[in-house]
C-alpha cells in the first residue's frame, strides 16, 4: 500500500468515524504493535476506533472497497499473536464499545459490547447473584469481544466450559461489511450453529459487535484449598483420584516447583515453601454437596502424599491463594529476563507421562521449564526460560517450547487448549490436521471472506485461494487411490 | 430423472455396495416414505443402505456423479420430515452402521456408527458408571447418527444440554464424498468449530459416518416427584419458584390435563386424577445435594398448590412416572383419530401468558390442544388434535398449529426446540431470520454443498444459488441505505 492509499483510506474512514477515532501517526501507531505475545510485532497502517456496530460495519467497508485487510483487537492481551496488525492492514480496535447494555437475570443473560472488560460482566450480574463464568486469568483487562474470537478458557472451564458454551448469541459485521446476528436469547436456534463456529474464529469471520452471554449462578457455597505435594506425579495422581471419584471441582490447578517460587517471589501468596508441586482445588455449588466432596478431596490429597494442606477460612484467604497463580505468568518474570507461554492439551490420563518427557528434554536441552496448568482438564501452560541477552538462548526455548508440542500431539492432545492459534501456531496446524480437514476449514472461511481480507496470515498455514473452491480438490479421489478401502 | 438413468445409477451403486445394499424395488421403496412426520410422503428413486464410511462415501460420490440428490435416514423417527426422501435421489439409510467401536470410561468417551440406537450407547456405558446424557422420548429406536443431524434434546437436557454439547468428535461424508473429521475427543480442537455447525445441520452438509461422543457419570442419587396441581397456571408458578430458588433439576416436565388423560388411557401410569396439570420433577446428584434440594422442591410444589405429591419409592416407581410422559405422544392416539406434535421454545418467564394464549386459540377455533412440554426450559410441545376423516379439520388444525408458533416467536422464542426445521418449518424460518441473517447461513452451504445435492429443499426456504456468492448481495449496501444509522 503506497503512502498515497494510505492517506485516501485514512480520510475515508475519517469521514465515516470522524477524526479522534484513526490514528495514522507513526509514534501512535506503534502503541499497537503487539498483543500479549510480544515476540511478533508490526505496526499497522491505520488503527480505526469505531464506537458503534454501524461504525464498525462503514470501517470494514472502507477496508473491503480499499483492498485492505483489517484486523480487529479488544484489550490486546492474546497470547498466540492473534491480533498482530498487519503493516498494510488497518487494526479495528473495539475498545471504545465499552456499554453493558442490559443485564437480564431472570433470562440469566447479559447484553454486552465488544470492548467490555470480562471481570466487568460479573460485577454487574453480583448483584443479582449471577456472574459471568469463563475466567481467563487476564479477566481484569481482557475484553469479552477478544475472548469470544480466542474461546477463552480460563481456571473455572473444568466445570463451567469454555466461551463457546456461555455465548447464546452474536451481532457479527461479515468480512463484507453486512452486519448480522448469529442465534440470540434461546439456548438452541434453527438453522446452521454458525455461533458456534464463529466463536474462536479469531477474528477471521469478522468482528463482534455485540454478544450476548449467559450469567451463572453464583454458587451457595465456594471451598478451596491448597496442597503442597513432593513433586508433580504425586500431585498428578492426586487430581487423577479426585476425577475418578466423581467430583467434578470447579478448579483443580497446578504448579510445579519453579511456578511456585516465582509466584512467591512475585506477589508473596504463602505457598508451602520448597514443594514440589502445588494443587489448587476449589469446589463450589450448593453447601451440602460441598462440605461432604470437599472431605473427599481432603482425604485424596492426603492418601497421595500431600504435605501441607491450607483450607482457605475466607474469601481474602481464597483470593490470595488464586492471586498465586493467575500472577504466575507475569511472576515468571522475576526468576527470567525472557519466557515463552506454551499452550498444550492433553488428554488428563497421560498427565504424568507428559510432565516426565517435558522434564527430560528441559534437562537435556538445559532450558528451564516452569510449568502451570489446568490440571483437571489436562491443559498444560509451560513457561519456558531463556535471556535474549544471551546468543542462541531465544533459539533453543523455540525449539524446546514446539518441542513440548509434538509431546501434545504424540500424546493424543491439541497445539493449544484455550490461547488459540493466531500468528504462533500456523506452523502447528498441519501437524494436527489433514490437508482435507484443513481445506474443509477454509472452505468456512472462503465463504465468508473471499477476498481474504479479514485477519489474512493467522490460523491457517497455507491461505487457500479461494477460486479453487467448489469441486474436487485433488486429482485422484483418496477413496479411488485406495480402492475404496478406509481411508483412516 | 429418467428410468434408465435411475438403472444406471442403481448399477453403479451395486457394483460399490453389493445387490443386497441397494433397494429399487417399489414396494419396498414405500417403507421409507415417510419419517415420524407422517403428513409428508415420498417415494425415493432408491435406497442404499452402506456398511462402512468409505461405502457411504462412495455412495455420495456416486451421487454427485450422477447430479443425483441424496437424503440420509437414521432410524427415520424424526419429527420435522428431516429425513422425508427426495423423489428423485437416494436415500442414505445408515441403520446398517451399528457398532460400538469403543467404550472408553477413563476418557468419558465413546466412539460410535452413526446407527446405534441412543440407548445402547448409555447401555454399553452403564458397567462402567456413565451414560450418554441427551435421553429423546425415542430414546429406544432413535440413531445417534439422526440425533446429530437434528440436534436432538430430551427431558434431561435442561441441566444437561443438547446433543452439540455431548459430541466432541465427527468422522463424515461431505456432500463431495471426501471422508474428513471434525473435532476430536478433546474438549476443544484449533481451527473453526465445524463441528458445532454441523451438529443440529439435518444432513445439509453431509452424512454422520462416525461419532465420538461424551459419557456422563451416572448420578449417585435420582430422585423424582410427580405433582398434580389445579392447572398450568400453578404448575407453572412452581416451576418458576424452584427454578428462582437456585435448583438445577435434572427434568421439570408438565402435562397439562388433556395429556395427562391420554397418557392415562393408554399406559395407566397412575398419574393423578382429575389434575389440571402435573409436573415431573427429577433431581440428579450427590445424594446429599439431592436430599437437601429435594425437600425444597416438595415445599415450593405444595406452596403453589400442589395436591396429591407422589414421589418415586425406587426405580420401579420412577419408571411408571416417566412411562406416562415419554409414551404422551403417541398415547394422543387414545383420544384423537389424528394429531399434530408441535415444536416451539419461548422464554421460561413467558410460560403463563403463552399457554393462555394458547387455551383461547383452541377455544376459539374448537380444535383440542393438549401441552406437553419440557417446562424448565420453555421447550413447548402442543399437540394439536384432529380428526381427518372430518372435512376441514385438518387444515383448522395446521391453522392452528402455525398460530402457535406465531405465539412463540411473539414472545421471543424459536420455531422449534429440538425437531429441528426439516420439511416441516422450512415456511417458518422467514419469519425468524432476516433475508441477511439467511444468506449468511447459506454461505456455509453453498460452501459445503455448491451443487446443491445434500437433502435439498429442507431447513431454508429458498435455496440460494451458490454462483451468488460471494460479494455484495444487493445492489445498495445497508448501511448506505440508512445512512450509517444503527440497522438493527
Amino acid at each position: 500500500m503506497t503512502t498515497t492509499d494510505i492517506s485516501t483510506l485514512g480520510a475515508a474512514l475519517r469521514a465515516v468515524l470522524g477524526d479522534a477515532q484513526v490514528i495514522s501517526d507513526r509514534q501512535e501507531l506503534r502503541t499497537y504493535e503487539c498483543d500479549g505475545l510480544a515476540q511478533y510485532r508490526v505496526i499497522p497502517a491505520l488503527v480505526a476506533l469505531p464506537r458503534t456496530a454501524a461504525e464498525c460495519a462503514a470501517t470494514v467497508r472502507a477496508c473491503v472497497d480499499a483492498g485492505v485487510p483489517f484486523v480487529a483487537r479488544g484489550s490486546g492481551t492474546g497470547l498466540s499473536g492473534g491480533a498482530l496488525p498487519h503493516a498494510e492492514g488497518v487494526l479495528v480496535v473495539t475498545s471504545q464499545m465499552r456499554a453493558i447494555r442490559a443485564v437480564l437475570p431472570q433470562d440469566e443473560r447479559a447484553v454486552v459490547e465488544p470492548g467490555v472488560i470480562n471481570l466487568h460482566v460479573s460485577r454487574a450480574a453480583a448483584p443479582y447473584g449471577y456472574h459471568y463464568a469463563p475466567d481467563p486469568s487476564s479477566q481484569q483487562v481482557c475484553s469479552i469481544g477478544g475472548n469470544v474470537a480466542e474461546n477463552s478458557g480460563g481456571a473455572h472451564c473444568l466445570k463451567y466450559g469454555f466461551t463457546t458454551n456461555h455465548v447464546t448469541g452474536l451481532e457479527v459485521v461479515t468480512p463484507d461489511g453486512d452486519l448480522v446476528r448469529l442465534g440470540g436469547a434461546a439456548p438452541d436456534a434453527p438453522g446452521y450453529d454458525l455461533l458456534g463456529a464463529f466463536v474462536g474464529s479469531e477474528g477471521t469471520l469478522g468482528i463482534t459487535t455485540e454478544v450476548t452471554v449467559r450469567l451463572t449462578r453464583s454458587p451457595e457455597s465456594v471451598r478451596t484449598l491448597l496442597a503442597g505435594f513432593a513433586g508433580t506425579d504425586q500431585a498428578g495422581a492426586a487430581t487423577s483420584a479426585i476425577i475418578a471419584a466423581g467430583v467434578v471441582p470447579a478448579a483443580i490447578e497446578m504448579m510445579d516447583a519453579l511456578a511456585v517460587e516465582a509466584a512467591e517471589a512475585a506477589v508473596r501468596c504463602g505457598y508451602p515453601a520448597g514443594a514440589g508441586a502445588v494443587l489448587i482445588v476449589e469446589l463450589d455449588g450448593p453447601a451440602a454437596e460441598v462440605d461432604a466432596q470437599f472431605t473427599d478431596v481432603e482425604r485424596l490429597c492426603r492418601e497421595h502424599g500431600a504435605g501441607e494442606i491450607r483450607v482457605a477460612a475466607d474469601d481474602a484467604e481464597r483470593a490470595l491463594i488464586w492471586k498465586g497463580r493467575k500472577s504466575a505468568f507475569a511472576a515468571v518474570g522475576r526468576i527470567s529476563p525472557d519466557y515463552i507461554v506454551q499452550d498444550g492439551v492433553i488428554p488428563r490420563t497421560a498427565l504424568p507421562e507428559v510432565l516426565r518427557r517435558i522434564a527430560e528434554i528441559s534437562a537435556q536441552r538445559r532450558v528451564r521449564v516452569a510449568n502451570v496448568f489446568h490440571a483437571g482438564d489436562g491443559n498444560l501452560h509451560p513457561l519456558v526460560l531463556f535471556d535474549d541477552a544471551v546468543p542462541g538462548q531465544a533459539e533453543q526455548a523455540e525449539e524446546v517450547s514446539g518441542a513440548i508440542l509434538d509431546i501434545c500431539i504424540a500424546h493424543g492432545g491439541s497445539i493449544t487448549g484455550e490461547h488459540g492459534v493466531g500468528m504462533d501456531k500456523v506452523g502447528h496446524m498441519p501437524r494436527m490436521y489433514s490437508d482435507d480437514d484443513l481445506d474443509t476449514m477454509q472452505l468456512l472461511r472462503c465463504a465468508f471472506d473471499p477476498r481474504g481480507l479479514a485477519n489474512p496470515g493467522k490460523v491457517f498455514p497455507t491461505p487457500r485461494l479461494c477460486g479453487e473452491v467448489p469441486g474436487r480438490r485433488r486429482g485422484v479421489h483418496p477413496l479411488q487411490e485406495a480402492g475404496l478401502a478406509e481411508v483412516f
